[in-house]
């Protein structure tokens, strides 16, 4: 099955970072070229099953949350309608654990889907270097809330 | 460490089954004695962090939603503030898994918990017995409405 | 992602039902048709990392054994060499977990894989359907061990 | 429930950390102080149920391999016969994941058990702080076997 997977290290507790990523609307916040986001029909960012409408660079997407958890500080959502790539089933999890050692956060990015076989290392490299890019948002937003405090 | 854990197989399929009991605040509706539910500060049932108050055998209790897993049919919950019994880091998963052969529902009810040595037996027995008794209730609640279809 | 999966409850305690699919070389006991079975250099059926070199249906094919847990009661394999089917990146899991409602067990089967999209949704079903065929296997397997008892 | 948890990242890849613990009997080459280790029965180390002997600061203890895992990276043991301290029903689990940013190895040592409540924070912080201890021994090994190499 393809699957993109990225994960990094970022020097802020796992509960800043969790802080940061809980809300599903929060996304536009922290990724940098998310212009806007707003969640469908009224839902709360934390409600199971909330739709956020996504404009980024340029283009709409729409993501359903699909399981979210404050014990595992995890995400689960999956696209909603037509995907931005010809890929079907994709479901992604994100994920924050502490490092103990430090006191800063493990981070992991990842997605299981489906596509054609011909091109699929492309789409699975898109995934993981978007996934790679996203973190380094996270990273720079989550600094630059450190150096404002 | 105390870990209470009871199972059971339901006649319905699991999306019916886990329909029933998704909702947080659903409680009152499928679980005998549950008087009457709310969720408190207006959140909705299916938000991750919602506190529903419950009125149980004319008990009042609080319990708060952990998480909530459209993927794996998945509820976590704690106690908030005084748990009714003298325990402490109480933890409790209700999970519902598909079983392929006839469409029914495997359901799990599981908590872990600590308290004092002495009487801890019968603490572990305690919340066994009432899971058990529960997914009587959410029986002969799915075979009501089955029965109402 | 190609996923097939199948589930059963067998009336056998859940201990009884690993004790049988446990040893990663029994598997020729308990699937009818599997005429012999033979782990590769010697090892133990319990080691990880084990190949069982299996006679089934008069085809040959090995397995490698990724994970076994006695906690989960689970058992995770690949096939090593050329699988039967046009198919890569195949991966299955056997799990039993306590039905703790009439001391049975729920037996999971399931494997992810990847496969071209034409003749996809019939790998899924062989699968399954294999999966559905062997613990039918297990289950009188289980029944003639209980009528020698 | 009592719980240990630590967690590090090693500056090797996830595969590397991983060959150097997975072998259960390998345990008094990176552990700093574990004059020997020997698998009784004449099972090999990435046996499950396998049951190592170890001379450890003068004392003798004896771990039984519960789970293993070459997907996940992961080990399972628990004490068998009596443990070194007044506890009971431990369980620990080392587990391995790959921080893809910069090819490191996000590793977890963790533990739960149960024991009287007087002196219950104190088994908490002695296992949290001989897992980092040990997690410590396990870095020098794998620099001395890097600047080996």
């Amino acid at each position: 099955m393809p699957k993109s997977y990225y994960s990094t290290v970022i020097d802020q507790p796992a509960d800043e970072v969790w802080r940061v990523i809980r809300d599903f609307n929060n996304y536009a916040v922290w990724v940098d070229g998310a212009g806007s986001s707003e969640i469908e029909g009224g839902k709360s960012g934390d409600s199971v099953g909330a739709v956020r409408n996504v404009l980024y660079n340029g283009d709409r997407r729409r993501q359903k949350l699909l399981a979210l958890s404050d014990v595992e500080r995890s995400q689960v959502y999956r696209f909603e309608g037509v995907p931005p790539l010809p890929i079907w089933d994709f479901e992604a999890t994100i994920r924050v654990t502490p490092v103990i050692d430090g006191d800063r956060a493990f981070v992991e990015w990842f997605a299981t889907f489906d596509c054609y076989p011909e091109g699929q290392d492309e789409r699975i490299a898109f995934f993981r270097d978007a996934f790679a890019g996203w973190l380094g948002s996270l990273r720079r937003h989550l600094q630059r809330l450190a150096q404002a405090a």
